[in-house]
C-alpha cells in the first residue's frame, strides 16, 4: 500500500510494461521484434529480415532453432559464446507469423522473450516478421474496432465445455440490426486461438470493415476437435481402434457439434441473420477439409465457402467428390454464392493441389476463385492474406 | 478434403481433443492433472494430491521443479530413469493453482504437457490441484454463463494499445439493464489475462450470480501497467534513472489510464450505472497496493474498495496514510460502503501486515472486513476464496 512499495515487485512490473498490437515496421537499425514481450531486447530484427536469438544455456552441448518454414526450414545450430550465451542469426525470414522454440541437447524450450501460442499440439513461442507496407492486419487507432468475446458452452454431444470465441463488429452493441455469420475453423495442432492471436483476424475484420471493404459481420472461431461423450455416438466408431473409423467418428463429431450445438446457440444468442444465405464458413488446412466436407454436404445450410491450403490430395473427382454435389453445375452454381480455394506459393504440394481442383472445377463449369499468396508456406500469413480476400467477396 | 485426410494431421488433431474447465475432483486412483492438455497423461495427480512430473531429456545433468509455493518451496530435484526419462513425485501440494517450470542445467523449461499462463513476467506453465468440496470456480452446465470479451483501445496517455477482458453476466445482451461495475486489477509479473485464466474470475461470478448470492455486474480487468508515452508525462520522472521516481511516474500514468481512459471508456460502451455507489475496485498484491491508493484517494468515483495480499508494508500510520483519509473516521464510514482486506494463512508476512493494518483502521474507527484464507500462501487459490468473499458483499 502506498508507493512504498517492495523494489522486486515494482522492477518485474517495469519489465512487464503491456504492449501493442500496433502496427509492425522494419527498421534500418536493428530492432526488438514486435512480437517481444515488452522490455526484451531479443530476438532481434536485423534489417534484412533476419532474426537474431539469444538463449542463456551454459552447459548445453547444442542448442537449435526449429519453427515454422519462413523462419528455419530446417533446424539451425546456434553458437555458444564465452559467456554461456548461444545466439544465432537467421537468413532473412518470410514476413509475417511463425512458431518457434529452441531445441536444447534434446528438449523443446520456449523463448522467456516471447509470448506462446498453441500451435504443434502445445504452447510455442511465436515471432512476428513485418510485411513492408502490408498495414491490413495492424491495429490503427484511427478507426473503430469490434470485440472478441469467450462464450463458454457445455456441449452434450462431446460431453465436455468448449469454447468459442465470437468477433462482433465495431456497433454491435448499439446498432439493433441482424448480421451475417463466418464460421472460422483453425488448422491441426491449434485451436480457437490461432485466428485470433496468430490470425489477427479481429483487426483485418475491422480494417475492412472500415474501408467499407466489407460488410460488417459476425466472425465464430471455435475449436475443430470433437469426440462423442461415451454414450452419445450413433456408432461403434468413436472407440474403434480403426484410425480411418476413429477419423469417420471425429468427422461426424465435428460436424453434429457445429450444426446441432455451435450455429443454433450463436443464432440464438446474438443478433445474426440465421439463413444460409447470410451464413459462410471457411476454414485453413485441417480446417479446410473440414469446412468442404460440412458446407458441401450440407448446402441448406451454407452459402458461402473457403477452403484455405486444403490438404493435398489425389483423385478428386468432380463427379464423385462430395456425394457428386458438382454433378449439376448449373444447380450448384445457382445455390452456391461462393467457392473460394487459396493456398501459397510455398507451400507447393498444398498449391499444385489447389490449383488441380480449381482447375477440375473450372472445366467442370463450377464457378470457384482461386486465390494464391506470393511466396508464403503453409502458415499464418498465407491465411491472413487468405482472409483478406476471402471476405470482402461475402454476403 | 473429404476424409481421406493425410494421417499425421488427423493424429495431430486427435492430441488436441479440446479439454474442458468443468469441476477438477481428486480421485482414488492417480490420475492426469485436471489442467493437462488432452491426452497427457502426466503431469499426474496422485491420491493424496501429490504431482508426478515426467521430463525426456536424456543429456540434462540436473533437472529440477520450480514454481509457487504451494507445489514447490524450494527448487526440487528429480530423478533419472535409464530411459533419460527424469520423474518427481511432489509432497501433497496445496490445492489451487500454481505455476511451474523445470529447470533443465539452468534453463527454464516449460511442461508441454500444460498450457501456458502469463505469471513473473513470461509464459510458465500451470497447474490446477483440485480442492475437495470447492466447485465455488467450476463451470456449472445447470448453472447460465457470462462471456468475457476482448476490448482493444488506443491509450493516449501511454501510446500504446491495451486490451480490457470485460466480463458480462448471463443475459447481458437481451437484459437491456444497466449493471454495476468491479474493476480487477492482477499482481505484478502477471497482466490482464490472469484473473480469467488463473482466477476463473468469470466462472465464480456466474456461480455467485446463479445461486443468487451477488447481483449481476460487470467485471473489468485490464492491465496494472503504464508509462508515458514520450511527451505526454506531466513531469520529466517518468524518463528519471531514479527508481521512486520512476515509481511515481508509473504510478500516475497507471491512475491515468484508469480514471480519464478506462472508466469513461466502459461508462460509454457498455450498460453501466455510472456513479461511485455502483463502481468497485479491488486487486491482488501490486494490484491491491495499485487499488488502495487510487481508490482511497478518489473517493468520488469509488464507494466499494477491496485489497487482497497487499505488499508487507511498515509504519502504516492511520493519520496520515493515503493523504489523511482515514482522520475523520465518522465521513470515510459515511462514503465508503466497503473496505476489505484480505491475505491467506501461508503468505505470512502479507497476511501479518495486512492483519497489522485491519486492527489499526479498527482502532481508528474505520470500518473494515477482514477476511483471511485458511493454509493458502502468495498465490490464486488465495486470490479466488477472496473474490468470492469480496464480491457478495458489493452493490
Amino acid at each position: 500500500m502506498n508507493t512504498k512499495a517492495p523494489a522486486t515487485l515494482l522492477l518485474l512490473a517495469f519489465a512487464c510494461l503491456s504492449d501493442a498490437p500496433g502496427p509492425a515496421r522494419a527498421g534500418a537499425a536493428p530492432s526488438p521484434a514486435p512480437s517481444n514481450l515488452p522490455g526484451s531486447e531479443y530476438p532481434r530484427l536485423e534489417p534484412n529480415l533476419g532474426v537474431t536469438f539469444r538463449l542463456k544455456a551454459p552447459e548445453a552441448k547444442a542448442v537449435k532453432l526449429e519453427g515454422g518454414a519462413g523462419l528455419s526450414k530446417e533446424p539451425t545450430d546456434f553458437t555458444r559464446g564465452q559467456d554461456g550465451i548461444w545466439t544465432l542469426t537467421t537468413p532473412p525470414a518470410v514476413p509475417g507469423f511463425h512458431y518457434y522454440w529452441f531445441n536444447v541437447d534434446g528438449v523443446r524450450v520456449n523463448d522467456a522473450a516471447s509470448q506462446a501460442y498453441f500451435g504443434y499440439g502445445r504452447e510455442c513461442s511465436g515471432i512476428e516478421i513485418p510485411e513492408a507496407g502490408a498495414d491490413y492486419y495492424a491495429a490503427r487507432p484511427e478507426i473503430p474496432h469490434g470485440e472478441v468475446r469467450s462464450h463458454w458452452y457445455y456441449s452434450k454431444v462431446t460431453g465436455r465445455w468448449r469454447r468459442a470465441h465470437v468477433y462482433t463488429p465495431p456497433g454491435y452493441d448499439k446498432s439493433g440490426t441482424r448480421f451475417p455469420v463466418l464460421y472460422l475453423q483453425h488448422g491441426a495442432g491449434e485451436n480457437e486461438r490461432g485466428w485470433i492471436e496468430q490470425g489477427r483476424a479481429n483487426f483485418i475484420l475491422d480494417n475492412l470493415i472500415g474501408a467499407k471493404r466489407a460488410r460488417p459481420m459476425l466472425l465464430v472461431i471455435d475449436t475443430g476437435y470433437a469426440a462423442y461423450a461415451s454414450g452419445v455416438s450413433a456408432s461403434a466408431t468413436a472407440t474403434s481402434t480403426n484410425l480411418s473409423n476413429r477419423i469417420a467418428s471425429a468427422t461426424a463429431a465435428f460436424e453434429e457439434v457445429m450444426l446441432k450445438e455451435i450455429i443454433p446457440m450463436i443464432d440464438a444468442n446474438y443478433r445474426t441473420k440465421p439463413d444460409r444465405l447470410h451464413r459462410a464458413m471457411a476454414g485453413l488446412s485441417m480446417g479446410s477439409m473440414q469446412t468442404l466436407n460440412l458446407t458441401l454436404r450440407h448446402l441448406a445450410q451454407f452459402a458461402w465457402i473457403g477452403g484455405m491450403s486444403s490438404p493435398p490430395r489425389t483423385g478428386f473427382d468432380v463427379a464423385t467428390a462430395y456425394d457428386g454435389v458438382f454433378r449439376d453445375a448449373g444447380a450448384f452454381n445457382k445455390q452456391v454464392r461462393l467457392l473460394w480455394l487459396g493456398a501459397g506459393t510455398a507451400e507447393t504440394r498444398f498449391h499444385a493441389s489447389t490449383v488441380s481442383v480449381h482447375e477440375a472445377l473450372e472445366r467442370a463449369g463450377i464457378k470457384n476463385v482461386f486465390y494464391s499468396s506470393p511466396g508464403t508456406d503453409h502458415e499464418w500469413q498465407t491465411w491472413r492474406r487468405s482472409l483478406y480476400d476471402f471476405v470482402p467477396r461475402l454476403f
